[in-house]
Formats: C-alpha cells, structure tokens, sequence
C-alpha cells in the first residue's frame, strides 16, 4: 500500500485528523480516516517485587468521558515534543502517583487500534518506587488505589477493567514476570 | 463530569470528530476533541481445546496503514447498525477466515483508547470452528496463519504482536482459559 496524498481536515489540541490517499497492491486506490497522535507511555508500578506471591500495583480510578465514568488504568499520558518513552512514563508517573521508580523495564509497545490511528503506547514496568520531590496535588478526577495482584486479577476477569492499555499492561506482566 | 454540548467537526465513512464542551466537577469548563465510533467485535479463534498442551489459534496477518506495515491480528470488524456483538464476531470470522464457530464465549469489553474516542471492542472465544458456506476469496491484504500457543506468547513475549484487541485477547484468554 502506497500513500499518494494526504488531506488535514481536523487540526486539534492533542489529536489531528488526515484523510489519507492509498494505493492498494491491486493497483485501485481508496481513501483512508486517519487519527495522528503524538504517542503515549504507560507504566505498571508495583509496590512489591512483582515476582511474589501477592504482589500490590497502584492502580488509577480515573473519571473519562468517553465511558462515561470512572474506570481503573495505569498511570499514563502522552509524549511531550522530543521526550523519549522513557522519560515520558517517569513524569507521569511522577505526575499522576507523586512516585520515583528505581527501576523501568520496557514491556512491550502498543497500536491501540490502528484501523483508524497511529497511535502507539510504550508500556513499563515500575519498581524500587519511592516518594519523589513532586507533590502530588489534591485531583478530583483521579483516585490512587494499591491493588493487590489477585484482585487486579479478579477485575480483568469479570470485564470490570475496560481500558485497553491497561488490560494490555498487567496480562503481560501475568503472563510474563510474575512466574519465573 | 456533564456535557453541555457538542460540535461535529468531521462526519466520516468510519469515524466521526466531536469537540464536546464538559462540566468538570470543580464548576470549570473544558473541550475534549472525541472521535465517534459504532464499535467492533474481535475473535480468538481456537483450531483446538485452548485447555490443551499446544493449542493452535487462527491468526491474520494484515497490512495496516497506520502501522505502515503488516501486523498480527484476530479476526475483527466493526458493528453494522444494530447488530449484535456476538452476531458482528460471527460474521467478521466467516468473512475474514471461511469459519464457523460451534460455540462463542464472551471474554471481556475494551475501550481500545479512552482519552479520545468511545470505540469499543468485545471480545470472543470460538471453538468447534468447521469450515462455513462462506467461501472466502483470496485476498491480497489478508493472510491466515494457524499458529500454535507457545508461539504467539512467545510473539507477544518478544513484541511481535502490538495490535492493542489481539494483546488482550490472546492474554486474558493466557490468563483464564489456558489452565483450569
């Protein structure tokens, strides 16, 4: 597939929108609905070592619009302009829980849903957390909740987690880290 | 958080662009940018028992434009107007791989992206899978690779699979379906 055109039609705070010209490898050509996004990082900060038998991460309660409630993540949040990965998921996290971690190891990277946006979200995993110098202020729309691992669990497994990073995020460390 | 209005910016083929204009519940008011989406179904489907030592899932390699590349997916598609999520997986599984399925188990909902838009994803397990009445035509962009178990962990491990739907399907599938 070869992009032969590219037209903006929405230029926004966070998200802009192209309808984009496509080539098909048949030789037809079609057009396509594109959200660009700046991609995000996600981290999984465990208060224990996640390889223990009931191992506590600090969960999010989180009010969103577009579900219109409040729903459980992980601390997240977009790339600022040049920032790395990395750099990114230490300020939210530091932003969104008031913690330092010791330790980020990468997880894995990714599209939330790319039939319709590049948007990518590079996801960690958070030890060694501390106290940091930032403050964290009073939020209304956000509740910090230490979750111990078998109840995060619980919730995935009854649909009471819907985010998809999230989701993403503690099965790859279930399923990877937790037993080794 | 209440909404006290909304602006069509962009009415598309898939998607649609909002700016709603939010009550926040300090008093202040504030836009967020929402694209509009039907919702989708997606499909893990098992070619054998996923309780089994190795069981082999039917997966699509897929070219994706957001992606600017070919990636792993499930079987997936959007709802067509009042169609239910579980008649949407069954027909996104005949259409996309030629199968029916004997029986499909619900595992969970996702919002793939709830920071800008409402899509959500249901998600299916099929079983007893025989090949339908619908023949499905070659197709350029689309390939099937049955593909055992421990592979596609060993994929999602690596970070070969980075579409957000298959991540969790095949993980929440890993974490409650596998061993019982």
């Amino acid at each position: 597939m070869t992009l032969t055109g590219s037209e903006r039609r929405y230029e926004g705070r966070v998200i802009h929108l192209d309808v984009d010209t496509v080539r098909f490898p048949d030789g037809s050509t079609g057009q396509l609905e594109m959200i660009r996004h700046p991609g995000a990082s996600a981290v999984v900060p465990m208060l224990d070592d996640p390889a223990g038998p009931d191992p506590r991460v600090l969960l999010i309660r989180q009010f969103r619009h577009a579900a219109d409630g409040v729903i459980w993540e992980v601390p997240a949040g977009r790339l600022d302009p040049g920032e790395t990965p990395e750099a990114c998921a230490r300020r939210e996290l530091a932003e969104e829980t008031g913690m330092r971690a010791g330790r980020l190891e990468r997880l894995t990277t990714i599209y939330t849903t790319p039939g319709f946006t590049d948007e990518r979200i590079h996801l960690f995993l958070a030890g060694g957390l501390e106290e940091g110098d930032h403050r964290r202020e009073a939020d209304e729309f956000m509740e910090l909740r230490p979750t111990p691992w078998s109840e995060a669990m619980r919730l995935i497994e009854r649909g009471e987690i819907v985010d998809g990073k999230t989701l993403v995020s503690l099965l790859y460390v279930q399923a990877f880290r937790r037993a080794r």
